[in-house]
């Protein structure tokens, strides 16, 4: 084994095709893609979509991509990634202790990873906390304890068993004297419309933090776990003291308490058999116990974001309540002090990619009345409806923009701050990253000062 | 262009063997990975290295991998990753403003990327901030302008001709009404001997904040940057006021002011040949007016890791201060107090891919003298001698504690953290991870109430 085998080579794709040197591979042919593109159309159709529509004629090739790729750790094996990396280094000389190649602890810290949730098939983010106590005068390669992590976060996971694979796995591939693995997860939730009509926190993640320990970390309360957890300590991470414990609310997936995810009437079959033949293509065996349930999880998630003719509706609705014309037929432009309806959350889900994005909504508007909570539960609607659709951000932050403005006056600004799945669990993986838009409706497109004024209130947002 | 051409398709290697299916591709055998390996042979030899030592003797096909892929920007054009991605998006109807598809602002925040300095060959960190403004209805998918980005900084770069390119690109690629790209760049500085005796921040890095717009964001103080720059605010990046200023050093590479960079004689020519010939296996012209001097200027930077004998002398210098032995002959084990030194920084190479990875150290021992400046200068110089040759942090944090030993009794605990470049500047790419290690000796090892203590006098620090 050579220092290749320390991760993937990257190939170029033209035209569709893998071109390796003067060698091209169909990916696009290959049966298993082919599978879910067809499977993907499906589920398209299903949510009454036109697969022809140009922003997403190829989404099904999109979600082949991304599903094939977020799941590429089936293929692999530990043994391969560890083997070339073991290196030699000596412990302590004729002194009483641990350190270097013997008993010396290795922690790396801060491994962002994601993963897809077994019960619902979205993807859900991993921060990975990996150590080891070297043994036998040989240290691993740093960076395989993240690639080893990423063979078991690459597959369908619940957190606890991800834990312990990779704990296993570095315990099988190393030999040390003792492996530990800390886990923390964020899992969205469903965007219930309860959720948002009650005014719960809906923003929230489901979280889990999880460990697993082998060797000398299989007992809960040793001393290794005092020194791995004051490690973790440093970085801002308080999980506890030992013996740690896993945190983990009963329903990890909110999919996977029946309770919690209401709709009515069961499935669209069809979806549920395209979401099983995805499984099947992907590797796994979609009728493994904890794969039963996974198809019609999907469903439901899927199906809040179908596409529905109710646009009209609420236009006429929000144009019944507040009459954006005054008497004098004109639009009631620039009037009043700038008002701002701030940090208003929403649920979306990409078109491109059948992946969620979320975030929140700002909006500013001209009025002689602060904002009250009829006005916020107006607009925070407005806000849910367009996001629970196929979208794209820059859509989605034009349409409240019109929306509002007809409730609100014809000066409006929109700014719509939201986190992509799919900038996340893909190729990409720019963990950190964050889109903003801006929709500027009569007077904010042409008064620098009423923009600036709406922009200074918006509170800033530490990068997450 | 399908959706295929978003990226790069993982690949699987098994023993240094590209596979593909059932096709073979050796990259090992390619002539410019040949021509590296060899390249990088000579700087360890030069370094007094012997290249058949087990913990180097992969390191030269591991550099190779590592460039190749770091600068794979030289063999990609923007033209194939957008095209496939523009979108058609309305604009607004009958409104007078801007939204969506016409005018509406998007900007896509904390893209983390690396690239190689031009003027040094060391990677340098990139935070990407990038923006359009779509005209002719029609928008881009986002991941793209995190992918354009890439292709300019996987090549050799200097932050603002990076932030000009990818400008450049995304403005003939998308054609949009204009694009604004701010780029916050951190370039390591070179550890100078003298920093550390003069107790200068090294710690520091050379940053720099560098923009480039295009279009409407031509014009320096448009409006439009004003809207740019409070989103970026938001995420707690506070750039100032526009017009933006760039702020970068005088010499933003501290290899570029010869003065800051003290070396006695001039490089070793066949390692210099040998970067040259590195340059020429990347694609690069080693005769580039920015280039022809960062051969000698990435030799310069290699010797400070050079491999040394001076490790005895060291020894013999440490044990003539402090006599470990009381005089009735027993180590001075665990009397007084526990006291600690900390954020001692380090530079250290890491050995495995001739890449730097420094961060601090943190060192507990026991005396009734709590440390003072003398105490503190001894450790330091310890900390900074075992950093600075070819590395691995396991040995470096074993070699610390067995001679701090010497020095403070035999009862000493160290704590290593650290950043390692090799975590970042390859295919691995896990931007925020950090490496900790842990040596622990005499009554520490035995002792978990002393190792708790001092590890309690750490201070936290947030991941970065």
């Amino acid at each position: 084994m050579g220092a290749l085998d320390e991760g993937h080579f990257h190939v170029e794709l033209e035209n569709g095709v893998m071109k390796l040197g003067s060698l091209e591979v169909g990916f696009e042919q290959e049966p298993e893609t082919l599978a879910i593109v067809d499977a993907v159309q499906v589920l398209l159709q299903g949510l009454g979509e036109d697969i022809n529509r140009e922003g997403i004629k190829k989404t099904p090739l999109r979600v082949a991509k991304a599903l094939r790729e977020g799941t590429r750790g089936y293929k692999q094996t530990v043994k391969d990634i560890v083997q070339g990396a073991l290196f030699p280094e000596a412990g302590l000389d004729n002194t009483v202790g641990r350190a270097g190649g013997v008993g010396g602890l290795v922690i790396v810290r801060d491994l962002d990873h994601y993963s897809y949730c077994e019960c619902c098939l979205l993807p859900f983010q991993v921060k990975c906390h990996v150590g080891y106590i070297p043994s036998g005068q040989r240290v691993v390669g740093l960076s395989k304890l993240s690639r080893v992590a990423d063979v078991f976060a690459k597959r369908l996971q619940e957190p606890k068993r991800l834990a312990d694979e990779i704990c296993l796995a570095l315990q099988h591939g190393i030999k040390p004297a003792g492996v530990a693995v800390v886990l923390q997860c964020l899992h969205i939730h469903s965007p219930s419309l309860e959720s948002f009509f009650l005014g719960s926190n809906h923003q929230g993640w489901v979280k889990a933090i999880v460990h697993s320990g082998s060797g000398v970390f299989e007992i809960e309360n040793a001393d290794a776990w005092g020194d791995f957890l004051s490690l973790l300590k440093f970085r801002g991470l308080d999980v506890g003291r030992k013996p740690l414990k896993d945190s983990m609310e009963q329903s990890w997936c909110p999919y996977q308490s029946s309770s919690s995810v209401k709709l009515v009437g069961p499935a669209n079959p069809e979806m549920v058999n395209a979401v099983a033949s995805i499984l099947k293509s992907l590797g796994e065996d979609p009728l493994r116990k904890e794969l039963v349930e996974t198809p019609s999880h999907y469903v439901k998630w899927l199906m809040n974001f179908r596409n529905t003719n109710l646009e009209m509706k609420l236009n006429g609705f929000v144009g019944g309540i507040v009459d954006p014309h005054k008497s004098n037929g004109e639009l009631a432009h620039g009037k009043g002090q700038i008002q701002s309806e701030l940090n208003l959350p929403f649920w979306s889900q990409c078109e491109h990619h059948l992946l969620p994005f979320y975030g929140v909504v700002h909006i500013g508007y001209f009025s002689d009345e602060e904002g009250d909570q009829t006005k916020k539960s107006l607009v925070q609607s407005i806000v849910h409806f367009y996001g629970l659709k196929l979208q794209v951000q820059e859509r989605l932050t034009r349409q409240i923009a019109e929306t509002v403005s007809s409730l609100l006056g014809g000066d409006v600004m929109v700014v719509v701050e939201a986190n992509h799945t799919c900038m996340i669990s893909r190729g990409i993986e720019k963990f950190g990253s964050n889109t903003a838009t801006i929709a500027e409706l009569g007077r904010f497109s042409t008064d620098s000062v009423a923009r600036a004024t709406f922009l200074q209130s918006i509170p800033a947002s530490l990068a997450s």
